[in-house]
């Protein structure tokens, strides 16, 4: 049987074949584990055609030979990037793919020096992301259970909501709740924005308390099993003002219509685009201050971006959030968010939580 | 009265005119909020002699009004390093310097090719790093209380521990504790390690249950008011072996070596080395595999590192982390580390948990 890490690899190799790479030189630490399995933060993963060699600091080399198979682990002292350039010149590599977007410009300066005159450092944008983007059917089952238990901890956290509560408080329970359902953390620093503080869409949680007639934006999301979750609900302590729940309505019409448009084949400007037509009918399109959403996976964010204009057509195992929201300066804001996985034939919603209106 | 953000522009100005640059492209999001007090995750920072500009998108318009004062904040729509080249083409910038270690090879080529022919791009490696090693008495308050705050976490966590309980019931409850005191979260993923998982400096927690006669590693650290803290400690369930207690032994000498050694002038070099030598005493050298500690501030790693041959001298208002180890594999490990201040005359250590030998 071939497992997940072995399947990936030789798909990987295919892609340095028809490259004509001799090796590829992977800086990503999430395209490593995806790889190997390997969940140490510092090193560089070489891949040959016929061979892995993971370079890494004393801190990781029990852990590189615990979690890895078929994979040498050498330990660097002095400096990684050099460690890798030694490499590649002693085992005589003429072409060594990285990928520019995960490699600094001062890294390279160093690999370029020290990897010699004849091997040739060629950028190779996104070979590991581009595998990454279609899930396999174990990294699909890891990311139902990631989303369902996200979709659990909002749900708890809604629970909570009561005039006096602290942003910070509320944080600390997500947290607290994710880790007691076996997340290893969340998947990035929650977002818990009372009243005013709604509007603004990356909002770290303060000392802030609640207050009657206000609404909360609640953003969160679990690493579970290496896959991440994100999911945000808007709702209002009290009872709300008519353009509240009219605004309400818009965006959760925005959100229906991108999970509606979502389908392989459909390019993800086509998704960002049906979440922007709907607001603009409301005039709200102005207010939409972001992206409809991103692909979810190993990381919070990655391929494939679900933004205006992206030509990227969208395929089986892609996963994806679709967050449409409004922000009004001063007021408040509103986002709802789920998470959609895109199958041959269809989509799936992962998230499990309801998007009916509530008024606490 | 000069506010701490004005004082470390005036600073940076200096920096700007001795190195003959119109503007410098501060990319890294700690490097921002340093100077104007922005927390959002996503932009570019503009520092001309005369005027900043923060480029950012839609999600952060509204914060960089809030948070910062004398900085034109500006939206971009399609990319963000474009949007940067393209201003500094605009603004006729001739020399504009970016760190070749906060920007990547696709990004350098982006903004590149949109500065135009006319503006030349300059490396000029850590400038806003340079200023944040040396803590101003704001930051050092602020750290001195992010200190405190994990020193009582780590006691906490300690009285939990009794054999049944998970690495990862641990870990939720000591991030739970960290913002019950006010942390905004962790400043990294604690480290809960029992029985042989000690042996990886670096170990995730997992599932796995504390038993009768383990060492167990607690690493964590607290973001209270956007600066970091570190601390670990090492206790043994049950009744220690002698051979451990000598093992923690000669770590804590070790540890107190190197906290000796911290003093302005001294070069990093010498501290890791304080530490390396009173290992090697005890044969123990070896099993320490990494380097004895780093800078701390507003990033948990940041500069100086304190390792092995580094030249770097000390100077007030550096706060670095002192924390040497042994690694035992298939047995376990110990690391004692606390947070050092240096000072004109003296050093102080930041973090305040008992280092005597416990055995629960």
């Amino acid at each position: 049987m071939t497992t997940p890490n072995a399947a990936r690899q030789a798909k990987l190799r295919q892609s340095l074949a028809s490259e004509r790479l001799d090796a590829l030189v992977v800086t990503h630490p999430p395209d490593w584990y995806y790889l190997t399995g390997f969940t140490g933060e510092a090193g560089a993963l070489i891949v040959q055609r016929n061979k892995m060699t993971l370079v890494t600091d004393g801190r990781f080399i029990v852990q590189g030979r615990d979690e890895t198979s078929g994979v040498r682990i050498m330990q660097h002292k002095a400096g990684l990037h050099a460690a890798v350039g030694e490499f590649l010149r002693g085992a005589g590599i003429r072409r060594a793919g990285f990928d520019p977007g995960q490699l600094t410009i001062a890294q390279h300066s160093v690999l370029r020096k020290t990897s010699g005159r004849r091997c040739k450092l060629e950028r190779v944008e996104g070979l590991v992301a581009g595998l990454r983007k279609r899930k396999d059917a174990h990294e699909l089952a890891q990311m139902r259970k990631a989303a369902i238990l996200a979709s659990e901890v909002v749900e708890h956290a809604i629970g909570l909501l009561k005039p006096g509560v602290e942003e910070l408080e509320i944080a600390a329970e997500i947290e607290f709740q994710m880790r007691k359902r076996g997340a290893s953390g969340p998947a990035f620093e929650s977002i818990v924005a009372f009243g005013e503080r709604a509007a603004l869409p990356h909002a770290r949680p303060t000392a802030k308390r609640l207050r009657k007639n206000e609404l909360v934006v609640l953003d969160l999301g679990a690493i579970l099993g290496h896959y991440c979750s994100d999911i945000s609900r808007t709702v209002y302590v009290g009872t709300a003002p008519k353009q509240v729940k009219e605004w309400y309505k818009a965006v959760l019409e925005a959100q229906s219509a991108a999970i509606a448009a979502v389908r392989s084949g459909a390019t993800a400007g086509d998704v960002d685009s049906a979440a922007r037509t709907t607001l603009a009918k409301y005039k709200l399109d102005r207010f939409f201050v972001h992206s409809t959403g991103h692909g979810l996976g190993l990381e919070v964010h990655e391929d494939p971006r679900v933004a205006r204009g992206q030509k990227t057509r969208l395929e089986p195992g892609n996963v994806i959030t679709i967050e449409p929201g409004v922000y009004m300066a001063g007021v408040g804001g509103i986002r709802i968010e789920d998470d959609v996985a895109v199958h041959e034939d269809r989509s799936e919603i992962l998230t499990r939580s309801p998007r009916d209106f509530i008024e606490l």
